[in-house]
């Protein structure tokens, strides 16, 4: 009698929203372990319902969901199932938002704008997430906007080994399809083996300072095998601008990647349209059929997911995973 | 030279969301204020943009935005523009809700469940919002949800003056759609002068406890005009039900009166055609042409709503406006 | 070298406040354990001091306390108790309020009031505290209140499993002294198998809005036993005029049940003398033998909270102990 | 139209808890206002109600409450008071605390203890205090508990001029009863023009470390009159040792002075009946006339406390009320 | 009787750490006030001390420190002065920071390393900022770093327009050195008439990843003006190593501009001797005379300063100094 | 399949900044653990960059830093050492401060000062820090500064058991060296047998307040061993005269013993010529050889830090080590 002792567990739990479920059970898969099986519908008006079937008191939450259409709603999906988590008495609860939702708003691009990045980590922050994991920022310092933890995978390193084994002894250049990603064509650059860099910089009409008169590519792409590379693509205007001004400008052939495949609207037939040899994306969103051609590949995300997960839990390294990088 | 001195002054701003645009210029209206201009759209990927066309800088702002379908959209779209009014250095942030999101969700009615209630009114406070305005909330416990001044307005009062001038003189009893409402059929029964109140119980089978067996009506309806009330009407299904049992047990008439016309889905129909002499709605929420019919009255909430913002920008008294009672 | 490694363990240690020793004591003994010596008295100007002897370094601490009157005292009891968890490296405060006090100020009921619910929840989430477990809420929107998990206990099953044993193949309708209770007589009724309800109507003269002129019964009671039900019974006004009421109307008998027996003032009285068969409550609350009386039955809630205790110590579900409800 | 512009007004507006209304009566006359008529009272339980009867909106409020026995239900009344100022939207909300509540629990004396005095500061900023006025801190430290600004008024000069012109040209020294008011021994003695001081040592048996043996006098008191100082008297066991000590030690009399007359239990007899000529408290805590006696006097804080609030309200300086000293 | 009313007032102080007083003299002189006296001093440990001499009572507080070294030093009494103005009651507190500390600390370059320039905006926080004043920070998305307003100016238009004015009718190329400025290059463009961009690329040797083999410029130079440009300045060395390679590579002259004149260790030699025309800076930063040399420029940020603290104190508009960009 | 489950273990980290390495290896062979492998320097401006060599996650980390002279650098470094810390997914992070920086500010001492300790405890806790340890606190008071754990450790009975080892049958009085270290005195009075205690009373001329005629021992100091106590010798001016004031009224010898040598500036000097026998220090903070004479004596606090980290990490108690008292 006197104290009661004992001598905790912990148990991982995955939880997954609706908006990306063949993601999580990939990764569900590569960790040996079930998705939490939970109610979750939308009620008439729109309003969102969850409920967890099984106790998940004092479990190391993992709650998965992939910002894609109609991605407010999902957004909110996650924000209740932290929310449910957190009033269940979850120990531990980690955010997985493969794709930062909101991410191109990382700042005010001109006066009286929200700086939408900052609102997404407060949101979940307050709605009781202990730690968020995400994969390839738009820009490294959102991690800074969360007062936590924050475990930023790199798929690039995915992209550019599948590149290297596909496209060897080509003679490559990286390319930035703006002046705004020069820096990560630089980290791709290394990643390929000290290859050069280009970039794609847009003029404007002195006179007409808000019209693009002109997109020159600076750097030397005539001849060589253009890799483009972006973090996300959306509608892909910009992407398919800029292959075919590299071939124009005489690059032998134009691969584009990215690790975010938004594809929205039109971004299907402009990628499958604009001359590219190969467009290649990660699972991070999901991709249905309808968006796919066969120019495009789609490398899985959820072997990296599932490591960093299990380094999670188990109080591994993360950093590691990147030759200390993350 | 030393100290620079000067005498503070204090604007009224109102913003609008896109959900309800049409209240919000009835509310404009009666301030005699336009509303502030503002950029507001969709990306692609359905993120939502908002910049405000003028300087907000010390101003005292009222954000209104109705929770109607896509709720979520609606619900993050206000939080944007409050992060952006925070950070455009606005003194103070009123939101306006007139019809409170995820106010039934304002409990767990079983374990592992969200309060998306009490995250909604942490989703605000985080984003920056000193106050929240509404009204008629499901419960009024929700009020507590919220750190800070929450201004309930009651639209029940304009209802009630309603059925007053068009059904004087009549038999009344107010009947509760279910046993849950019972309160609010009480509190109206003192607003049209004592009447006699009633309500629905549906019985459950002992032996399958999760089925509803039969609705009894406790309380006397027989010749008499039944007023059934509440806070909300969503699909329909439980008032349409209660005003055809009103009449099969023999109810000489039945009107139906509720501040939020959510009216999704079948709601219209079952409406129009459960034998109701009318419904009545306040267009807290927006109420489109094809969800109107001929029986459906609709008043506005407008003036009470800009009374009320006219009180909170002169520090007058919002509970006067209801004798006391908000 | 390098690393120092350990496992962790954990420890259960329940504390009790000064206002109910007798319910803490009979909570250990289901639970095995002692409660933690501590010192605890009021300095001569009513400040109280508490001091544990035993240290508490990374313990599970389960912080009881009654708010019996004198009530702010054994608030401010508790709250003290928890700042000296915190303080003293308490891995985790569980604060245990069988009846959590101010509920009925779950609300503004008139303008310029407190939301006094709300405020405890909030200085006892200052003070410390990482969860509450509670019984039988007022209104159950207060767990929203508390920013962090509520385990809230039902003890209206034990009551009802009281009523079925007892009572057993009556004539049985279950009645709410008021319109606000009806919910919770729905809930009864289902317990009970499925008998029906009634409710007491007070109704105001229009001419004088705040007085009561007739209590109607709404519904039928005549040659039944009726279960009149409540959360809590304080001076037992209401409650000994429903049951002389009901008596009137020609109820069979009149039998009382309630979770909590605050029993301030003339409540003895009132109840041992307004006809009631039995009256029945828990003893969330210490109910001294001065406030007994013969038709009185307390039944004990220390199993329950005893075994919530263990499933929370031990990361099982609280939740299945009311088949998925809680 | 387009931006609704008004010029902001402030309004002072005093409250009062139910503790020391004389107090706050007299403040109320010298800053020329009423205090706000509110109702309070207790539930039977012991719950306290509170609500104000006029609005509040937008005022600069003074919320006034003597932390007398039953010192726990008036700090919980000021609580609740904040919470609905909050609530009802005051602009700013200052807390006067004349005797700050727990100002002896300042620090853990020994382990497992909690830190009140912090705890207080705490409960009330999540009320929703804004600032802090009190008078002479039992240690100064203690303005550093609370996270804004705290006016710390200093009433020692009103005593200390009180003892100037009663007892002029004097042979005076200033006593501190034990080695942990020496520090305010210094500051009397040179309140009083330089004066000698001496304190009251207590020697503990070394083989016995709890008990006091003796209590030693450090300094010279033969033929003087002694000016026993304290911030507070509480039962006051200490000080008329001292008193009597002093005497025994050739002391040609002595005066005993203290700001805040807590006098519990059996003070007054002791006060009364250990020898000194005068014994001089402020009235920041009620003193009712069965704590009095002859020897007794009391000066009014009330001036200084009007005048303070008057400085806060008009943004202008209270420091120079203390010849920059607070 | 009964309310005390008045008309608030507010009054802009400003106020100087002991960085960089002479900026602050500028400042204070554009906006036509003196200095808020205080003593300011380091202890004999280096603990500093700072109180001011005049009441801040309800001010509008602009405080001012430029980060130069010993930069802990001055941040700390940035810090100790926002403390001591919350604690004395200042109404609002600006904290004007014209060189960001940390800011290249942005983000976590590998892993388990701070977050710094996100930990500065939480000291701020915490201390009492209520809003940040800075210019050109390294990364926009520091503004997202502070949960609060933060007017972020740019001092890009003040250098641009020397270097239109200064050099006319140039063959101007725009020259980032190095890839992760490429953007902040195109905005220069822009601002000068839409002339070309390039940049420095470091290309490393795939054998060894660390090590930069070779620098490459990409873009076109040759027998054009560089216009060398980055946000800040610290020893010089990779921008001295751009000048050079730019006149390598054929560059008619070279001229750099930065907003922050950082200059720390060798920066004057490297730049005076790296073979600029012109190396122009503003004074952010304080550059003494030691520092100089006759090829550089140093152009003042002060009425830039005063005229947002003008546009703050006024409720005016910043972004409109900057065309809507801030 | 379903739950992947594991054993909790935890880890202890030590990590020490650079103000006082040795200290830091003391400690860790005393708890045979190695000091974690870290980067940290200065940039050429001053800012300071750490990283840590080894992974962190989930371990129970212990921050070492002695706050000496630069001050403000080294707080600076142990804060960014706490957010990587934070950001890196330590489990729990103890702050050790062997000597707590600016201690002697807590407390307005005039109007218009910060309440730095306040200040640093704040700071501390928005970088991530979750519990402090600490030595011999200025004012026991500062422990309630921050709102969680704080161990406060004991060097004085180190002290004073080398001063009973060392001066036995000696006829002692404890010395304060003014009047507001009287109740030190006392403490180390009753440690060291119950002893008489005096202090120095400065005495100020009542024409001109603010400057000392006199100093003045208060108590029997003649022919007596004089131990002169302090929490902390700064520039040793105040201990210096103190001692020789003791000698001029006819102490038969004088020590002083003090916890933290800050020893600044002239401290050396004064110490080694004030004519003390000997002055007894801890090594808190470095005292560096060029700071030590003959007469000094510093024992080594790393034993007690050392035990203290140990039950800190394994859930012990650490107030035993102090027999009841911390």
């Amino acid at each position: 009698m006197s104290i009661k002792t004992g001598t905790p567990k912990k148990n991982l739990m995955l939880f997954s929203g609706r908006a990306h479920p063949e993601l999580a059970e990939e990764v569900a898969k590569h960790l040996n372990v079930s998705i939490t099986p939970q109610s979750a519908y939308d009620f008439a008006n729109g309003e969102i319902f969850v409920r967890f079937e099984e106790s998940v008191r004092g479990c190391d939450a993992f709650v998965m969901q992939s910002a894609s259409a109609p991605i407010n709603q999902w957004i909110m999906e996650q924000l209740l199932m932290v929310d449910a988590l957190k009033r269940a008495s979850a120990k531990r609860i980690t955010v997985i938002m493969p794709f930062y939702p909101y991410a191109r708003q990382d700042k005010k691009h001109k006066g009286r704008e929200p700086i939408s990045a900052r609102l997404i980590a407060d949101l979940f922050k307050v709605a009781g997430a202990d730690r968020i994991m995400t994969v390839d920022l738009h820009t490294a310092q959102i991690q800074g906007f969360f007062d936590g933890p924050v475990d930023h995978l790199f798929a690039q390193n995915i992209l550019a080994r599948y590149i290297k084994d596909n496209y060897p002894q080509q003679n490559i250049v990286v390319v930035s399809p703006d002046a705004g990603r020069t820096k990560l064509a630089e980290k791709w650059a290394n990643d390929l083996g000290g290859v050069p860099i280009a970039f794609i910089h847009k003029t404007r009409d002195p006179l007409k300072p808000n019209e693009v008169v002109a997109n020159r590519v600076v750097g030397e792409v005539e001849g060589k095998l253009c890799v483009v590379i972006d973090d996300m693509v959306d509608t892909g205007g910009t992407i398919a601008k800029a292959v075919r001004h590299l071939l124009d400008e005489g690059a032998s052939d134009v691969v584009m990647a990215a690790t975010h495949g938004v594809l929205s609207g039109p971004a299907r037939d402009r990628l499958s349209e604009c001359g590219a040899r190969e467009v290649v994306f990660t699972n991070t969103l999901p991709i249905p059929d309808e968006k796919r051609f066969p120019g495009m590949t789609v490398l899985s995300i959820a072997p990296l997911l599932a490591h960093a997960i299990q380094q999670v839990f188990e109080d591994g390294s993360v950093t590691s995973l990147f030759d200390g990088d993350a």
